[in-house]
């Protein structure tokens, strides 16, 4: 007879729990958003300092305007305003390797890099680094920002907030330390990305590796639905949909040559 | 030319915006995400009540143990390990009419109730609508609950910090004095649903209607990725694939008959 | 100990099964995909002329351009190219009420009337059907088309090909007489949608009406891999993403005004 | 301003056009539902032994009864009856790596392969393969299955199929080598699997390496639909998710001892 273990939600006739707590009495109005996230997914409960970063990195990476993920979201609600789900799913399928994945690919590249090296974070260790990325060809995650391209200001701004709050480990340093060294390796200097500087402070935090995209996604779930309320309220989708339909133009098939 | 309004993220080159507010200086390390979440979809700025009963809800559903979300979430993880977003958007999928819909559809009835009826909320007004629904032959969403027969514990708890908050509006209330009415009609007591009871007190925070499915899958996004640590921690879903595939029975296919 | 019987695919040491067949020997090089579509479907294999009406149908609705769901399913390999089932399920995701729900409604539609009134499909019952809709101010699914004003080419077609294979059933009968009548009661000449009819020929056929849906989605599972195929070869997801990017405009956050 | 090209799907008042064809006199009726897949994927209409191979893919790729995916969807059906898109969508996305990933990794691994080594395909060309796989650690995609241990029906049939109709090509005849001389190398018979082959046959069709994946969907869109109506004739899902539910044993959370 198979078993299922768990710590996570669980209910009898009388009672709800909820990571062993009682959910009506000890969790709700007691546990914010934020911090319930953080705790589902380690299963304990963070202190004042973690939930403050972890909310930070949360609020870096809720919207950022038209991406492809808002559109999407407008777009598949356009078209089956029946299913809010549909909506939030679709837009959520957009959060892969390109747009959403330079959190993620940040922090398992710390995480890699410090679990190889086993020495204190400098400079110098930064720059071995960064030589052997560029020896091998290979573009640093984080490392540069199609918009911000003399500063993301989210990045100065996490490195403040996890400082204030003792949080500031080594995953945050060394990507600090890239952003100082990268120049004499690279020969110009390219900013720290925001999303990245996200990844890095996740993985200062504790949170597992497989899962940094998964804080990324649940971000960008607050900002879809920022984006269907906001989408309901002033329309823009079919205006979308209309700019691409009205404007393609018939091409010959492709295979058409090989026929 | 079409043009596309949007008060939501922008970007310049030096700057990020969100909601009309500078990203890095006034959003991140100042706002909560259940905050934020709020802000998002109303574009207001919430007071500190209006948060803590809206994080009270999304606490209150965010995850349920192995409902079918959760399993499908497992499930497509074990499936598709490269996609952590197409695990998270395949369980919010679930999120539909059954499981997730008593949210959104007792929001609605209860707004459809008092828009209709232009009166103040009492036992009277609730004991009218009772009625109209059993003579019409309609369930009120919202009422009864399959585990918590004898009450479930989420209702009262969150009836409190409405009240404590100064949030306990008339949907609320009308869902309230339905709870205490109900038994005259339908000559036996149901308990008043938890799930709900959030609809109530979403629409009292004023929250369009059109989107009370969404806070239910914005709560239920960060109880799927607790799924998601859990199944990367202590995995089940192999021992739940199997327990299905093995237990298959092979029968004839149900047209051979017709054939 | 649970059990669950199924009629598809099953799977020994030796041998693989499907629909009570031999997979390899009597499914593979033997069953045409539409075929095969149909048989899982009904469980029963369909004979040649009800394949040809099904694969007609499958044809009429694969692809209609720059839909939302192609722009959706393109976005997505934008933004998340690892993952092409994420791009496929996304665009599907749109397959909702608005832009492939005619389909089922119109099938839906005419099946229940059909079953209510249970008389011979002639001018007189199209005649009372269309009276009594336009009585009670609802529209006539499939009813009307918003670029094929003059007439939708698939319609007569899709009647052509189900007379001629002896599959032109009451659902087609009464659609192409609403399509006669209506204009005696609307006071104008509506034409009969493609996507409508397929909806008549589905329920001809036999097949479930909760599915018609599903077939619709299949078929546009085979369009959705076109679009994908051609953005392989001629990109132009960046292109709409950033024609609506570069065209944001920002406005104040609606909720101001109340703050 | 922005043009989009595309040579699928388009219409005017009069005419709908797919792939430069008319589509209601020229596809309609004319083309079937395989060829059509195939044509919309190269923009090429396929020939008739083409067409037999593709086809016979499909089928083998169908449906392997309660798969993960199979599971998935009738779960969120069950959950969210309203929306068909969702539960096809849903069981989609679990045709990730694992489950439907040999297909497209077997495909891109003989093309490499191929390419690398510009020499006429033998058992020498094969044994060189597998040795270098084996030196460097890494398995053979396609090399085994966990259940046809004394091999998979499949290939021998997709084989003989290509063979009939002259499409047996290097992607094929590598695949096969391999499966005669791995014993050499490796010290034990593993069986050539089924879903291997059909991307060795797909590859040698000459579609696009990107879309393996992508048919295995398409073929599985099939038999998800074969699923749901199976699950509306007879109903397994809330049976599985009780079997799970009611086997949940609370365990205290993780992070307790973290603590």
């Amino acid at each position: 007879m198979p078993e299922y273990p768990t710590a996570l939600g669980a209910s009898s006739l009388e009672k709800i729990t909820l990571l062993g707590q009682d959910l009506a009495r000890d969790v709700m109005g007691e546990v914010g958003f934020g911090e319930l996230a953080f705790w589902l997914a380690t299963q304990r409960r963070p202190g004042k300092g973690e939930t403050r970063v972890f909310e930070a990195v949360l609020a870096a990476l809720a919207d950022h305007g038209f991406t492809p993920t808002a559109i999407v979201t407008r777009l598949t609600y356009l078209s089956a305003p029946d299913s809010i789900q549909g909506a939030l799913a679709a837009g959520l399928l957009g959060g892969g390797s390109r747009f959403l994945g330079v959190t993620e690919d940040c922090g398992r590249f710390l995480h890699h890099a410090l679990s190889t090296k086993d020495r204190p974070v400098d400079d110098e260790l930064a720059l071995e680094i960064v030589r052997a990325e560029r020896a091998a060809g290979r573009f640093i995650p984080g490392l540069g920002h199609h918009v911000h391209k003399n500063g993301d200001p989210r990045t100065p701004r996490l490195f403040e907030i996890a400082r204030e709050e003792g949080k500031f480990g080594p995953h945050l340093a060394l990507f600090e330390a890239i952003g100082r060294v990268h120049p004499q390796v690279l020969g110009k200097t390219l900013p720290l990305n925001g999303a990245g500087a996200c990844g890095a402070a996740l993985a200062d935090l504790g949170l597992p590796l497989e899962l940094l995209r998964g804080f990324a996604l649940l971000a960008r779930a607050a900002g879809l639905i920022g984006q269907l309320a906001e989408e309901l309220r002033t329309p823009v989708a079919n205006e979308i949909f209309l700019s691409v339909d009205l404007d393609n133009r018939p091409v010959p098939p492709a295979g058409d040559s090989h026929g």
